[in-house]
């Protein structure tokens, strides 16, 4: 969690955000998210970046999972057999959405904000993330059981972006 | 411009997110968005509520025009004699929205969010705003050319929530 060790979440120092915004510029390169427990915030922070049209097309942020089925194509057994928050699912949200959206990366989330919903095996503050590029797939479960729910999806969008960061610089 | 006299934008008093939260619980009813200049920011605020999974099922964040098309499906022809930032168009994408994700509200927002991309036709500031419900829609065109590109995003994100409010209530 170096970013999080770095940034303070209310009053950050580096804009993760603008960082992307510039390799993605220079690299002719394209994003989306589906978002599920961050509710659109990460399509919020790419956007506060001027000139952010130029490679972010959208989100479809799939709250409901009837909306994760219909919108994202996620397969309804597999909701059933491992949950909405897992990593099964939240990859296969990043893999649609990238195909969905005709971009270069996509980023997905889902997780349990709270205060209610949690259980003893999912508890609140358990997000998957998962960043699709053109040869597969990167996965991240984070544990923000520590957090309250504004601040879980602030976590979970600045890791996030952290992560497609870090993907994008790769290729 | 009533609420944005009551809610200073960086410390509401009034979080009409909750408000909106509240209608919804007590009707039994619906919301899903249709963003394009605020990137996500009304769902992002809407699933700051705790228990807002209850009414919110997602967003559809067309910021790319082609997104607008293929997944919102706005006509193309009509994004080419209004331009993206029009009342038919914003109109179009609240009253696809509320069909694509089967809910009773959609709220939807098109609008140059700058500091580039404005005209003298259609200056940075200028935003169209729709509010789609069972009898029809409804529309409100802003113009927030004093403001910067972020508190212009956060404007019309709590114009659209009021107006959101305002409709809910009369039903």
């Amino acid at each position: 969690m170096d970013l999080l060790k770095d940034t303070v979440l209310a009053d950050r120092q580096i804009f993760v955000e603008e960082v992307v915004g510039e390799l993605l510029t220079r690299k002719g390169l394209t994003i989306c998210t589906a978002e599920s427990c961050t509710g659109g915030l990460i399509g919020h922070l790419l956007t506060q970046v001027a000139g952010s049209s130029a490679y972010f097309k959208g989100s479809l942020v799939a709250y409901h999972n009837q909306i994760k089925i219909s919108e994202l194509n996620v397969l309804e057994e597999l909701i059933v057999s491992c949950g909405a928050v897992s990593k099964e699912v939240v990859c296969a949200m990043a893999i649609n959405a990238k195909k969905k959206f005709c971009t270069d990366f996509s980023v997905a989330t889902s997780g349990i904000a709270g205060p209610g919903g949690g259980t003893d095996e999912k508890p609140v503050g358990l997000v998957h993330l998962a960043v699709a590029h053109k040869t597969g797939v990167e996965h991240k479960k984070c544990l923000f059981g520590d957090k309250n729910r504004s601040d879980i999806k602030t976590a979970s969008a600045l890791t996030a972006l952290k992560m497609l960061q870090d993907t994008i610089s790769s290729f």
